[in-house]
């Protein structure tokens, strides 16, 4: 349960032990300052799980995809100094530590200094437990370009791969859906402790940023730990089979984190995020006939399996053909142009969620996959992407929104996120 | 776990059993039939809770609350017929007590009838466990009006109460988000089970009627079970402390049952549902003092406890002055507003969820609540939304959406949903 650790008192009326006495079950744990989180093990439900802020790498790109998205771009105010962008950073860097251990915003006392100033926290994910949040946070292109990157003494400082997506064919792009100077990504099993945390931390730049686009997600769409079972898109496919897995660290360090001799030297150990908002027409998409949907996808629907037979994590044999001679795995099938064996072998680390928003005036669904992948280099992706350009499900499919981020590697204690940046 | 119930071998190359197999847990219960979850008893893991979709009273209304809605409001084409409404009702109600049981929309087969047929079920919840899901049904009063009730041989067959809401002070309603003749709400503990749900009653409806609107939700706003703690609103209050709770069987039957002797009969043991979209300001109210938080709401922001003393339970006392001789809970509080010793003694049933859904060209959340409530009667809610006239939290909400339904009485197995209305 999210208690306070400010000092008792410090709010006219209502002490700590009186807020704590009404939270009941966390009171005791709670009474150790952070250990309502941190007490919390492995083996809790997710609900309570703590995932650690501080770590070698920033957390929400390993973790084991939790249930809910939040996404936000930011971009700077045009009279940003360099200056108040690292305070963002640190304040951003406290907040997020808090909150990922179940505690509100707070610079002491229970939700701020008294009733005659608006309490620190929003207050909306007081009582619920830590929920596995993650936050995760970005640099755009943007943020490094033009008058912007001059004024804030970072023109020279990019991350050298860090530029926006090129086109790609069918792309329809729209751009309040698109790009930013900042992002943060938070994850958790609870939707309301993701939003609040992006609330707050919205919040926390006022003057500084504003939000540009945000996009809100369930049901994750691809797994990166093998004892969670593989998840299906709004298509009603298993996605993300053949994902990397946060134990293959072999894969990791060759996939998706930057070098020790990456460059710049203080982006060692961080990665790149790519964004996609890809609409589906999902009416469309139902009145296919399943064996047309499984051509399409190049898997079957229930197991997963490649049509060229097996089970869900057998290899897909691209070689193999049916009775009539034709390739089983159809040659403009998804899994087939996605796979490393036809793209130039390459691998991403994906980390999607389903969207639903709301219908157009025909009725029809406005919801698709909100992509997220995680690379050591945006190429990755471009490669992937180009590769899938004669891919049959482009029928059903338009790219709306675009974005990159460098993520710069985790922190210690006393740090502040993207504290290299600024050395 | 969903599985299918259909017959072995009904699809080419994918038998039941081999599809049960890989479900592995679920296989040895989903054997016995629909035993997946109609074993699945109250001390089970919410997830896994299935709540009867069968019973003197539609579920889903005093169920207690789960953590996701979707709701969707839809209008019949111009051509549809008495007859083809009631196959619609007929399909609805065996696909909603198949769904709620967690198993896919099906006439046989796992997906359906073969790989030349679109699958019966779209796909996306297979593998997923029931999640408390509740499906309810409701007839809007245009479905009764003018040429379409007429076609429909339902002039004269109206429930007695259901007319359009009018028009309160504040009321910036936009018709896009208002009205329709048939409504669906969806609530389940997994988003992804509650949109399956509306997509698959959505598109069993193609060519008879059309979604108009739809909301997603998550986060109740209220609760039904004192056996569940107050949750907050996207304001960081505790709402729907004072709300009728699903053991209150006297109140029930007073505030939100129609009576034996209703008009018309066949809508005995029904009810009426308003929804409102409710937007809400959260910057402006995020930089309000906390003093002033609480005094609009008339309640304190940790405990939910009403500021003439007390713990959240207490009943406020509206004659408390504090030391300047003022009201504790202020003349424009909501709490004193909205309590029965204020506005006429009314009481209703709420079942409200925040939502999020993007931010405004100003970097501003677009989000709010989406109130639902229950009663006997819509006067009920005309009361009490009349007796906010003067609430002072009206400065930081807008309400944009109105609907108002007829929810028929709960059925037996073989009948179907509404049946009453055609008899």
């Amino acid at each position: 349960m999210r208690g306070s650790t400010g000092e008792p008192g410090s709010r006219a009326g209502v002490s700590r032990r009186g807020f704590l006495g009404l939270v009941g079950a966390g009171a005791a744990l709670a009474a150790g300052g952070y250990a309502a989180g941190a007490a919390v093990g492995s083996s809790s439900p997710p609900e309570g799980k703590v995932h650690a802020f501080y770590g070698t790498h920033q957390s929400g790109i390993t973790t084991p995809v939790q249930q809910h998205l939040y996404f936000a771009s930011l971009d700077l105010t045009s009279s940003t100094t360099r200056e108040q962008l690292i305070e963002l950073l640190r304040t951003w860097t406290d907040a997020a530590a808090r909150m990922t251990r179940g505690l509100e915003v707070s610079d002491g006392g229970a939700v701020g200094g008294g009733p005659l100033r608006p309490p620190d926290d929003t207050g909306e994910a007081l009582g619920l437990p830590p929920a596995a949040l993650t936050i995760t946070f970005g640099f755009g292109p943007s943020l490094f370009a033009g008058e912007k990157g001059a004024r804030l003494g970072l023109a020279g400082r990019k991350p050298t791969a860090l530029a926006d997506l090129p086109s790609f064919a069918f792309d329809l792009i729209e751009d309040e859906q698109s790009h930013g100077d900042l992002c943060i990504q938070a994850c958790a099993e609870d939707p309301q402790v993701a939003v609040h945390a992006v609330r707050n931390l919205s919040r926390l730049a006022f003057g500084k940023a504003m939000i540009r686009w945000t996009q809100l997600g369930y049901g994750r769409t691809s797994v990166t730990s093998t004892s969670q079972s593989t998840p299906r898109n709004l298509f009603g496919f298993k996605d993300g089979t053949a994902n990397i897995m946060s134990d293959e660290s072999a894969e990791l360090a060759r996939w998706v984190w930057t070098p020790r001799d990456s460059s710049p030297v203080w982006f060692a150990g961080g990665t790149y995020l790519v964004a996609r908002k890809i609409m589906m027409t999902i009416e469309s998409w139902d009145r296919a006939q399943l064996g047309e949907q499984e051509s399409i996808i190049g898997r079957d629907k229930f197991h997963g399996a490649p049509l060229s037979g097996g089970e869900e994590f057998t290899p897909p044999n691209f070689a193999a053909v049916d009775g009539s001679g034709n390739f089983a795995i159809a040659a403009d099938s998804h899994v087939r142009l996605a796979h490393p064996d036809n793209n130039g072998g390459t691998r991403i680390l994906r980390r999607g969620f389903n969207f639903v928003e709301g219908n157009n005036d025909l009725g029809q669904l406005s919801a698709g996959l909100f992509f997220i992948s995680y690379q050591r280099d945006p190429q990755q992706f471009i490669d992937l992407q180009r590769a899938l350009k004669s891919d049959a499900m482009n029928e059903y499919i338009r790219h709306v929104g675009t974005a990159v981020f460098a993520i710069p590697p985790g922190i210690g204690e006393g740090e502040y996120i993207g504290q290299g940046l600024f050395g």
